[in-house]
């Protein structure tokens, strides 16, 4: 990838001149808006952005249903549920107070507060000093955990046990997400050395595809996918109208997740940069369909529609990491080449035998790294270097804490289902229940 | 349920202290949004809230479609889109002006205005002194009207005739409905008793699971759902992904219907409390689902999705009466209270043979109730007695004037299909119309 | 129609006139909000309706992967992403400047600009003197492109060869849709004359109503449709739960389409106004459905699902033209009227061997002139005269070109489908990827 990226980037740099323009703004313009006011439309925005991020965990669901095969379509929909409930409880619990740890850090700028008083209510009273409501802030951060978890679910879909999916999630949640955000969000030694990430490129989406990556190689691929000789034997999602639903669905949300990542709409310049990563987002989706529509036709000969879905996200995953600098024609080509990645990389990981149900390691891991190299090229104040060392310090440990984890899992509980319940599907072994039981199924 | 209740209680006081600190915001703020900054705040909290709430008609109707046999879905989406076309309706006609007399009262503090020249366009122009929009505040109070008749048509799904359904819809959204909210939201004699009820857990979802109970009754079982022998026979939802959707539709809704019912957004105090609204109205949901994940597995052995489902939305209805007051521990208590409440009723229903086909009472009635109750633990300004009082008076008139118009519609037009019909499924004998057409179906 | 009109047309005049108190609210009011604050509420409403209307698309989807057969819904939810893709992209292109092209007319009146370096980023930096974000209302304006290009896939379903079908979304929504919204909204010879159509009941639906209808006559009716005794053959839509699910969704994104078109939230009156349209909105919908429930219960002695959501939807098309200036009772008439028009057309096309898969002809193009030439009715600053010419020039525009393109893409490359190809279903032969691969179908 290395060749290519000097080109990309002074391409990218180009199409990026005319959005610098913002600089320029009228400095006077904050004093027009009282402090009060400002306060209701920064919490405006937490809680906006915080429900359309929420709406992406229906998003996941859907997709992911849409994704597994019918046999599976009960369980995948119900890690999904319990996953974000369990992210809710979590991030409380323990969460919210190690990302955000303020002055009281355990290991400074590494490891956060287990625990605080203040932890056990993080709403507090309206305090117009402090610029937004505390509680908006909780509810936003809050999703972004939750997606976070959602990531893992889809890969490691119609062979993982429930239960260890759940603790998996737990300490997910609880623990992995929030150390690693709490080291560029929570003013963490990354945030010191000048690592950006917007809204979460390499700390939500490419971690969630870390610990899924790291989740697939201990569990395995599905039983019968790769066959002895090579190849690899297709297991088409059951329903595309629930997996299209749930792209849009993310896309949506999306919106939410990079726009209120903003963090303040209470003046001139806030509004016309949330309005800019509005465009450059839907812009980057609409690339990323493009581009994979193209590449899926020009790699395979046909249009595939679950790719299409996928380079649409992929697209969203890539300009997650820096929605704000670039130009309309440079967030394109951003969003662009991650919907490429996003198709290519899907017969690397079959060579490697990595059982990626939905496609999350393309999208959120491949194209989160993407997008956040790539932001040097837009953003005069971050350096390659630096965002290469962020992505690695977050991946190293996400996918190392991850993989342990999962292997302990499997040494003791196991992680795996049996051969049979694969076969019979899990809605019925595990769950005893059907998604679809009124209809005759094929085979 | 007595006997547990006050050490509950007393650890959701417990639970309940830091949410207190919120009184102690400073009282200049105020001062400082001007009058029609505050109008505009808060009346774009009520088109933002209303939107919300509309959305939850989708949450119902694909909750539904997925919890009836694939045989009775047309006929089941039918029902939640014409309910909902017809609450707008009967709403503006007559419901509205019903609810909020102002001096006009026909009964005092019981029974409000049937006429009202101004009700005929409850919207009029913009007025500073009024603090928000009166077009949004209608809005936003039919989508709570419209909410209360999608209660009912689970519960009476796959065996009820279209047009007496429809029939009660009118008389539920035109009269039940804003009759008993007047006694509250309407300044009635509810609110001078000083009942509370912050977003309507009694008022809204107790009131629809009333009348979808008294339906029950009058209406009986599904043909073959209780075995003489006393076994009930499983008669599963036909499309789980729906549902589940369903759930997250509505979850997602009802952060517009708590959060905007605080009626205000135009200060940095009612900032912070949408906020706080936000948050615990999430906690609450996320208890009740791990609450119902638990409580299946002890009861049954084994988790039950559609449980899960429930008991997110039980948690949801639980929080609904007070979802400001309580510290989010508390919110989590009262939540996950609610969703055990939606595993534990179902079986007690089944052995009183009351046919519940999406268990829409256990959720929206009984955990109504508890969410109602609970509201002295943290909400000092009121009384667990006038608390009683107040469900006492709406479920007695909500249930008994349900049940009469069930039974008149029984004795005059029918309100249930022949049992050919039943069998057969109600969307080819009632509509002609299968939802699934292209599917083979099973048996 | 003549015939009807002076009637219908007084009765919602009479009807208006309490909606026209308006116009009497104070005129100082506009002095209490800062510039600062005006521009951010602005920029809050075109982005709030802006994913509101982006989610339309989602809606679209839907309704029509519910309305075709199994065997075509991977092809259409296809072409719904990927005419949605594409839009974004075109219109950044092309279109926005063609369609706004202040002083930079091509030909004055008629055709904007083809390109002006701006164009390339038309997001630009916060400008308080603008009165809100150009990047909110690109991004809103942005929306509307796509939801006419989404019309079209609808009608053109089951036979359509993909590659013309996006051809032909490039052009439109690239040249067809900005050039003719330009003659109104960029401030073209419309606008000049006096036409008036709020949120585009005729430049977005009529529009694409009329795109549509150019494609179902050059493509042809499919395959077995209209039997040689005259008699049509019913080929039922395959999935009606996500054909309602797509209706709720349009209903929800349509108060962003609506509303947000008001262009304007940062003043008492402005946020009255956008109160009304959201409550406009929605009692057209709901009479949209429920007259729709009557004609078809008239018509066909029974109730079609099909017609009653797209009672709604023309419901929603009618009011679109002026959800402003009509009282919340004209609102009911004129969206009855559209909801009965839907139903009474559908015959009409199919004695014209017409075949509209999804009914978007009644629902957008008919209802659509039916909203736009009522508007005069209710608001007294345009001529029934004027309505009818805008009408007529948009509806020869789009008619005539898409006609032309048709032709041409027929005529070069085929835009159908061989019959074989129809009858096995566009997802085998086309994508070679089946939307439900594990349930039997039917025959």
């Amino acid at each position: 990838m290395k060749k290519t990226l000097p080109l990309i980037a002074s391409l990218v740099s180009l199409a990026a001149l005319p959005a610098m323009a913002q600089d320029a703004a009228p400095a006077e313009a904050a004093d027009a808006v009282s402090a009060d006011v400002v306060y209701i439309f920064n919490t405006l925005l937490f809680l906006i952005g915080g429900f359309l991020v929420m709406w992406m965990a229906a998003g996941f669901a859907m997709l992911e249903a849409g994704l597994v095969r019918s046999k599976n379509v009960t369980t995948q929909l119900f890690k999904n549920v319990s996953l974000f409930a369990i992210a809710g409880i979590m991030y409380w619990i323990v969460g919210y107070n190690l990302m955000y740890p303020g002055d009281g850090w355990t290991v400074p700028g590494v490891i956060g507060q287990l625990f605080s008083p203040k932890a056990m209510d993080p709403v507090g009273a309206g305090d117009v000093t402090a610029g937004y409501s505390a509680g908006s802030d909780f509810f936003f951060q809050l999703m972004f955990c939750a997606t976070t978890a959602s990531i893992v679910s889809g890969t490691l879909a119609e062979r993982i046990k429930l239960w260890p999916f759940m603790i998996f999630t737990v300490i997910l949640t609880g623990f992995i997400y929030p150390i690693e955000a709490s080291w560029q969000w929570g003013g963490g030694f990354l945030s010191e050395m000048g690592f950006s990430d917007f809204a979460g490129s390499t700390l939500v989406h490419a971690t969630g595809g870390f610990a899924a990556l790291a989740g697939a190689i201990v569990l395995g691929a599905r039983y019968g996918k790769y066959r002895p000789d090579g190849r690899q034997h297709p297991m088409p999602g059951s329903n595309l109208a629930l997996a299209t639903l749930g792209t849009f669905i993310l896309w949506l949300g999306w919106f939410g997740f990079n726009g209120a990542s903003q963090l303040a709409l209470g003046s001139v310049n806030d509004a016309a940069d949330v309005s800019r990563i509005f465009v450059n987002t839907n812009m980057a989706a609409s690339a990323g369909a493009v581009a994979a529509i193209i590449t899926s036709q020009l790699m395979f000969g046909k249009i595939d529609l679950t790719m299409v879905l996928n380079g649409a996200l992929a697209g969203l995953v890539s300009i997650t990491a820096e929605p704000l600098t670039p130009s309309v024609f440079a967030a394109i080509l951003i969003g662009g080449v991650g919907g490429a990645i996003a198709v290519v990389v899907v017969p690397m990981l079959d060579k490697m035998k990595i059982d990626d149900v939905v496609g999350a390691i393309p999208v959120h891991l491949v194209a989160g790294i993407w997008g956040t190299i790539i932001v040097p090229a837009t953003n005069p104040d971050t350096s390659f270097i630096t965002q290469i060392i962020g992505v690695a310090a977050i991946g190293a440990f996400t996918f190392v804490v991850s993989m342990v984890i999962w292997m302990v899992l499997k040494a003791t509980m196991g992680i795996r289902v049996d051969q049979e319940t694969e076969i019979n599907g899990l809605d019925v072994s595990e769950l005893g229940m059907e998604a679809y039981p009124d209809f005759v199924q094929a085979k």
